[in-house]
């Protein structure tokens, strides 16, 4: 029931992954008869229905409105997820109500300080860059950053292939005295991992191809992924303003948009690449763009189902215990106690 | 003698400011020998050369260097700022070292607690909007984003002849409750001065057209910045890549990336805007990218000019005293005792 095109986005794309999956069975949570009017006249397949009664609506409060909305549709993916009716859950709603929801029903994995949003960007060459946190948790511990780093390590790892991922982090500069206190503890730790890490890295470095997982606050990250989306669509306004002072006919210019547009939409819609998986949950949980098209929450699907098989959260959990060894014992201790 | 085409492009876009501005003068601070060769058979008309001995690089720590190096090309510039033989001045070098000479040589205007370096963007519709601190400070204090406000708000009307800027604060998310400490109590502050203060705005809002002036920390400035131009090469990689898979011929190619490339160029190259000014130092610093062309020279020159003869300076001396009636007399104190 979340998201701008709700609920007709969710159910097509719903269909669009059981039509691409048919051994797999998609579960719509939702207003019945609302969802039932998006589905129409097509073949329900193995796609089913559940209902719940309530939404938990943009402007409300991310933490209230979870507590209070038993019924509502996000709250009830979370209640099946954490029941094991289903081995994941899409979202196109309020992501910090998804991100509140998580914590609430699900839990953390053990050892997990604070459980993150991770964004996928595209970077140079066919690569992917994952950034977290892009937008849980305003203020970070060095500790919660060096976490990040193992979690978007496992993630990459384990969901993208690649053997082993370059980890950096997030910094006004390449050179080690740059930064915070907050860049430059985290950096001390992370140093001391197995992992491959690469130290700072600069904002234009997400889409350089120099790492694999980029790691920074959710403040910062937050910022990240708007300024991107807001130079992306500032150079698609200068193209089309250029197009139109050259006097081109509007069918070359459409031949001129198009290719730009689609490689904006690619650095804009990270929901595209499959939505932001929440790392560190103890279950599967993808928030995806309130945009989402049915084929962004086709990818998002996808997305949760591939998480799932690749048992990530599995892998993240053995991964934390095992940074226990370079990660101070503080971290373990506010985990512990959390 | 700074920046990436030193000292070619600083000479040649002297030349180009001094053709357009001939009842001003340029003086060329530099190696005497590199600079006349530079110069070469071009007339040298309202062009004069300063000899200095050595140079600031890239790769040297910002203070340390402009104390030690007396006679760099940049602290002479601020040598020669400071004794009233110039209105300002314009280096593509290290821009830490820049701010660092400023605030040695030409100190902070009365009450600012810290000077800041402006960035304009291209926002919709022929706006811009200026961005800072876009990196000279990384760790901030409420007061001086507020100030950082004052300054800015100061620059746009004054320079831009917007009548009533607005202001924001620059956020990772547009309600009151988002945000940090720091960005909460920046808007607390900012709320009770006389401007047009529009409180939080999100990092796509920099390019939407929302703000005139939007102030942050120096280190999310900077990632801001970084980003922008990660964001918008990694789009134009995409289009070219779009544009190779397409089969056109590579002059349709060509006709397609101009104005793409263009467009892109703007959101990048904030110094073909203008270069980047010091706000709050007590002298005209104007701050160009490292990889400025010769028009990126000028235009810094430009800006420079501009900002001497619209007495900036003395604009933001008065605002920065008559903020003392909303601005707590903490930012007095320790502006007073700095």
């Amino acid at each position: 029931m979340g998201g701008d095109y709700a609920p007709a986005a969710a159910v097509d794309g719903a269909l669009l992954f059981a039509r691409e999956h048919p051994q797999h069975t998609v579960v719509l949570v939702g207003d019945e008869a609302k969802v039932r009017t998006a589905l129409g006249a097509h073949p329900a397949g193995s796609v089913e229905l559940h209902h719940a009664s309530e939404v938990v609506e943009m402007d409300e409060h991310a933490g209230t409105s979870i507590r209070r909305k038993k019924d509502s549709s996000l709250r009830v993916c979370f209640d099946l997820v954490k029941r094991g009716a289903v081995d994941g859950m899409v979202s196109a709603g309020h992501s910090g109500a998804a991100m509140a929801g998580a914590l609430l029903v699900l839990g953390r994995i053990d050892g997990v300080e604070r459980p993150a949003i991770a964004a996928l960007f595209p970077s140079l060459g066919n690569n992917r860059c994952l950034l977290l946190d892009a937008g849980a948790n305003v203020d970070c511990k060095p500790t919660q950053l060096a976490q990040f780093g193992v979690m978007g390590e496992a993630y990459v790892r384990k969901l993208l292939g690649v053997e082993r991922p370059r980890v950096a982090v997030l910094s006004n500069g390449e050179e080690d005295t740059k930064g915070t206190a907050l860049t430059r503890e985290a950096c001390a730790l992370l140093r001391k991992s197995d992992m491959n890490f690469r130290g700072y890295v600069e904002g234009k470095d997400i889409f350089s191809g120099r790492a694999d997982v980029v790691v920074t606050d959710g403040f910062t990250g937050n910022v990240v992924l708007k300024t991107s989306e807001g130079a992306a669509m500032g150079v698609a306004g200068m193209i089309r303003r250029a197009i139109a002072r050259s006097g081109l006919s509007e069918r070359v210019g459409a031949l001129l948009l198009k290719p730009t547009l689609a490689g904006l939409k690619r650095v804009v819609d990270y929901a595209e690449i499959g939505g932001a998986p929440l790392l560190g949950v103890d279950g599967v949980g993808i928030v995806a763009h309130g945009r989402s098209s049915p084929k962004a929450i086709k990818n998002a699907l996808v997305s949760a189902l591939t998480n799932a098989e690749a048992q990530l959260r599995e892998e993240i959990a053995a991964r934390i215990a095992a940074s226990r060894t370079w990660l101070p014992a503080r971290s373990t201790a506010a985990a512990q106690s959390g």
